[in-house]
């Protein structure tokens, strides 16, 4: 709202032509089929379920997006609690599935402070716990009786877990655990749910238990390593923190404003023998005799579970940004081109400059890319999860490596893309109408969580690594016995050829092998340097890294392929535009690293020269298909919440509905006036801002 | 503060070594003079003014930034509103100088809402105003009688200036002009300090003056394009819109949260004849008749200024992501070497990993390189302006060429390395103690204000390739009129003899040359394109950014490298610690576009492919100076506002002191409970939050 309502301003219309016109014209020039291609990509039950449970939430003004841009991070939390509630109560009523649910956070978009009670602390207590202690507290877990938090990460230590310092000492006397926090960096740091909602938490804690007693009677303790223990945290009365513990929400971050990250500190805090989770390691609390897990790799599951679904959320991630990028795009118009007049006598179309093009259409494929990967990847953990179920955990550690190095690839390309899109969209990008700001600062996170990129790189290349020394080290008759081993092994036969550089414009089949290539090129290179020359691992990492993200590129080319290659159901001329698609991230892909696929002989001298032109030709057949290819995501206008996005074009409306009548900042008037500390016209409000510094 | 104070939380250190004892550590390691290079970056007057100005603004509380990240966007405005009006109160009692104002400015680090009454709308002033109007408006002005703002964007117009859509109607009855918008596109958006706080506008319009009158006795107007108009917008004593204009804020963006973007619109709304700003350009109000600016080229005054200083702020911005990542980098220990034992048996720094080096070693090199291009541009502007005021506008366009090049390369360099800074830190980096936050929010504009990074690049190449053809087609003995007519004749002289690759290793100035060599090639190239084949300068818009961004390249290498080689004021020692700098700015620059270099024939083949394994023992040579050459650029903690980059490495101190005690959400207590809509605990307040939505 403005100071003034004046009706004048309500009956402007944007200057011809307006956004939906244009967009409609836009559609109407390619012949993709959405509804086929999205139901390709997301299949029947997600498309129903997206719509039935996005008419549920909207009758609710509680999901309303409108104003939320303004709040305050204590707003934005108690926001948050509110929203997460009323979720359950609309689980309970309209007895929604998991996948429901999961849908209705999902179009809300704002990190529950639930989440952690929902996936870390559920997932560890499925798999950690005895049988009596899974008994005891899935009941309780179900019924959110109590809400339970995940508290491993410490203000000293991330990634290097086994560096924890909270420790959790036995007592025989009483037959306790005591967790103590010997240090200010042992205090439990990030620990999401926990700073202000739950009311219980797993702990990770050093397990101490007596050894010896020394010369002057003290008891000397022995280290187990980490272990996962549960603990009530608050009182169920008051929820102010049990004695000898504080916990607290750690502060603002880039996003998540909604989530209540811990820290947390015990002061010689006393929990139960039963309060270790005991399915593989436990102390017997007679004797005090530790028990140790048959296997390893075991602790592996949590992890893994958690990186499942990583390329599938990135894909969306990306979508969502390019489709609000592509269509602002579409509409936006600056300049006329003096060489070539437009249709209409208008000026051009953004999306039709080339350095618009060369940002957006890129990422619109490379979203199709993340998809078929994550595809991929879900069957493959399927595979893998009924493997470990039937006792045979080999698979889990090339899951790992796999998942390792796709993380990394993968958030970055989504978490750099968000902003690219961005940018691509001048300075109505950087307003809120975008839509991209939440989104944004929530992504960003995903490069550094759950394993750093730069660090998690290593898992993939000593798999790789591994894999060289086993195939140059067998004497005869080497059989693969996957797809990684295979394309090492065939190119360990052909190295001392000299095999030619592969034509990579005439035959896209030619495009797999040629990032195929150039993988297993870095991975020789990478055991030469290491095994061979003997360099230092650290001294590598660098090059770690690199030949990770080459084998995950090299992964989302050929899932890419085969998947275009196997589809039957898409109509020819939908599947055509996506091997465009497929041509266009492959280029791409390849023209950010020129030189490694040159060393490796894999692609001809001559169409590495002339990779760019050829990006700007796909881009020309690509064009009248970016919207409908944007439009097959199907991601619905309440979760994009972006004016310039709105599938239907009215770009301009929108941008000033949000600005003159939703915007509370306009409805306060100000006093300029230097010389007084008034701030609000006629309030005499002079300190009250000072109360909240 | 948390639920309960419990004292033993108090009394808790961080685990040894802490923060402080590693960064006394680090600094005795180099032999860096901090102090003479600061002296040599920012000079005495700089460093004096910046400990006087800070010891003022730390007692007044106001300027407190404990909790600000906590507020909401009203509040974030009226707090900006707040210290504003403090520090021009402070500026009269403590009788500031421009400068110190400015450097408060800076310390504070939140947007002003009278930034623009103190920007454009005064420059705008100084520049388009008859004498009768500057007599009358400058007083006004600098009294802060009055507050200005500079409204020229349009909704549906940023860019391209001419096709602004509001119009200025001239009325010769009453002898006035009538700005109206006949669209809603036609709305002022974006517009600075315009949104709350400004009684007056600079406003751009649609100069139209009455042509002829049709068959019908209707009046024909004729379009003049853009000029400027000055007129109150808000009332003197109610501050609301004067009737006739609608003017509000647009609503949040990703940062600039104090300050009050506009949109305004205008019904009919009658201002006078002497609103018009007539220095250039005026209407005679006895005939109306119309007389134009002299000469074209003034009217890049403003536009230029604004490109003034950006690059002496981006080192800035930059240095202060650099700088925080740097300290925090050398204090964060994460894993065991297992190939060599690190010292004490600790952990190792996580900036003693290449991986972390090469994000941030080379940024920090080019916070360096930054300055000294910054540094000459300053210069340059310094002999445009006298050669201007002396009537010679020629050099202005080369100014602007050079300008709008390096201010796109500049401010994307800065923009993605604040960010490439932020992930370095891990999970840390993440949190609201990296002092980042802010700063990338409020940077990210950058890319995409004063001309977007992807269209100004056009100014550049356009320029180079008028050179490129002024040299081809001049039959004899060219006389070069500046170096980048020098170097491009070189190319041209000596391109025919297939110039050998050089040897940039053993020889600094080889690097400079393979620099000059690389950007000469792609502008002959450009050219030919163009002007030989005929290619579209849309088809090839792509390529003039590029073609931009290596000119630009090259330009910050030759300054790098000419003030390094002039200097002799720095202490031997620490000038070859600069040129480390140098040559890990230049090679990483390099190795981005090797195949560029290969193809221009700059650089040795066997060079190019010895590029990553340089980059690593550069690094391993600056590793120990890095802290020492962060610490010389001078950014007080005040400033960094930063638990990660506190000077005095007191990292996990503080960012526990920033959760425990100054985070709001924790004087708060929830209910979790999801079966009552009861937020804070006892507080009844379910639908509260729903008020705000």
């Amino acid at each position: 709202m403005s100071d003034h309502n004046i009706d004048w301003v309500d009956r402007l219309k944007p200057a011809a032509p307006d956004g939906a016109t244009t967009i409609t014209t836009e559609r109407s020039r390619s012949n993709l089929d959405v509804d086929s291609l999205a139901q390709h990509l997301l299949g029947t039950d997600f498309l129903e379920r997206q719509d039935r449970i996005l008419a549920q939430i909207k009758l609710d003004p509680l999901f309303s997006k409108d104003r939320q841009a303004n709040l305050g991070r204590p707003e934005r939390y108690m926001l948050g609690l509110a929203r997460s509630k009323r979720m359950r109560q609309m689980a309970d009523r309209y007895n929604w599935s998991e996948e429901d649910y999961e849908t209705a956070k999902y179009l809300v978009d704002d990190i529950s402070p639930y989440q952690l009670h929902q996936t870390m602390f559920r997932q560890t207590l499925l798999e950690q716990t005895s049988p009596e202690q899974k008994k005891y507290w899935m009941d309780l877990h179900e019924s959110w009786t109590i809400v339970g938090a995940y508290a491993q990460t410490e203000l000293g230590h991330g990634s290097n877990v086994s560096g924890i310092e909270l420790i959790a000492r036995w007592d025989p006397k009483t037959k306790e655990f005591i967790l103590h926090s010997p240090t200010l960096t042992a205090s439990k740091w990030w620990n999401g749910s926990l700073g202000r909602t739950a009311t219980h938490s797993i702990v990770a804690a050093q397990l101490l238990l007596p050894d010896v007693v020394d010369g002057k009677g003290e008891t000397v303790y022995k280290s187990y390593g980490p272990h996962m223990f549960v603990t009530r945290v608050r009182d169920p009365e008051t929820h102010k923190p049990l004695p000898g513990i504080v916990i607290g929400d750690i502060g603002p971050k880039y996003g998540y404003a909604s989530m209540d990250n811990a820290y947390m500190l015990f002061n010689n805090f006393r929990i139960p023998h039963n309060a270790m989770l005991s399915r593989y390691s436990r102390v017997d609390p007679e004797t005090g005799k530790y028990y140790k897990p048959e296997n390893k790799a075991v602790l592996y599951g949590s992890m893994t579970h958690a990186r499942k679904r990583i390329t599938m959320a990135a894909r969306l991630a990306l979508a969502r940004a390019v489709t609000v990028a592509v269509r602002y795009c579409s509409i936006r118009r600056q300049f006329h081109d003096k060489e070539a007049r437009s249709p209409g006598g208008y000026e051009t179309a953004v999306l039709d400059y080339p350095t618009v093009q060369i940002r957006l259409l890129p990422l619109l494929a490379t979203s199709y890319a993340l998809h078929y990967t994550g595809e991929r990847m879900g069957q493959i953990y399927e595979a893998t999860r009924s493997n470990v179920d039937g006792g045979d955990l080999s698979s889990l550690i090339d899951l790992h490596s796999l998942s390792s190095g796709l993380k990394s690839l993968v958030s970055e390309l989504a978490a750099n893309g968000i902003e690219t899109c961005r940018r691509s969209m001048g300075g109505h990008g950087y307003g809120g109408g975008s839509g991209l700001v939440q989104l944004n600062a929530d992504y960003l996170a995903k490069p550094t969580v759950e394993g750093d990129n730069w660090m998690i790189t290593q898992q993939m290349a000593r798999y790789l690594i591994k894999k060289v020394t086993l195939i140059s080290c067998s004497t005869t008759n080497f059989v693969p016995s996957n797809r990684t081993e295979s394309v090492l092994h065939e190119y360990y036969m052909t190295k001392s050829t000299d095999p030619k550089p592969l034509d990579i414009f005439s035959d896209d089949g030619n495009i797999v092998k040629a990032f195929e290539r150039r993988a297993a090129y870095l991975s020789f290179e990478a055991h030469h340097a290491h095994h061979v020359q003997k360099r230092s691992w650290k001294s590598l990492l660098i090059q770690m890294h690199q030949l990770s993200h080459a084998q995950s590129e090299m992964i989302l080319v050929h899932n890419f392929f085969d998947s275009l290659t196997a589809d039957t159901t898409l109509p020819p001329a939908t599947r055509n535009i996506l091997w465009l698609n497929f041509r266009l991230f492959a280029l791409c892909t390849t023209g950010k690293s020129t030189r490694d696929f040159a060393r490796a002989s894999a692609v001809l001298e001559t169409q590495l020269d002339a990779i760019p032109d050829t990006i700007v030709n796909i881009m020309q057949e690509m064009r009248p298909h970016a919207v409908r290819l944007v439009d097959a995501w199907s991601i619905p206008d309440y979760l994009l919440d972006s004016a310039l996005g709105r599938s239907d074009g009215r770009v301009y409306e929108d941008l000033f509905n949000r600005a003159h009548r939703l915007n509370p900042l306009n409805t306060l008037t100000f006093n300029p006036d230097y010389r007084t500390d008034e701030l609000v016209k006629g309030s005499n409000d002079g300190g009250a801002i000072l109360s909240k510094l």
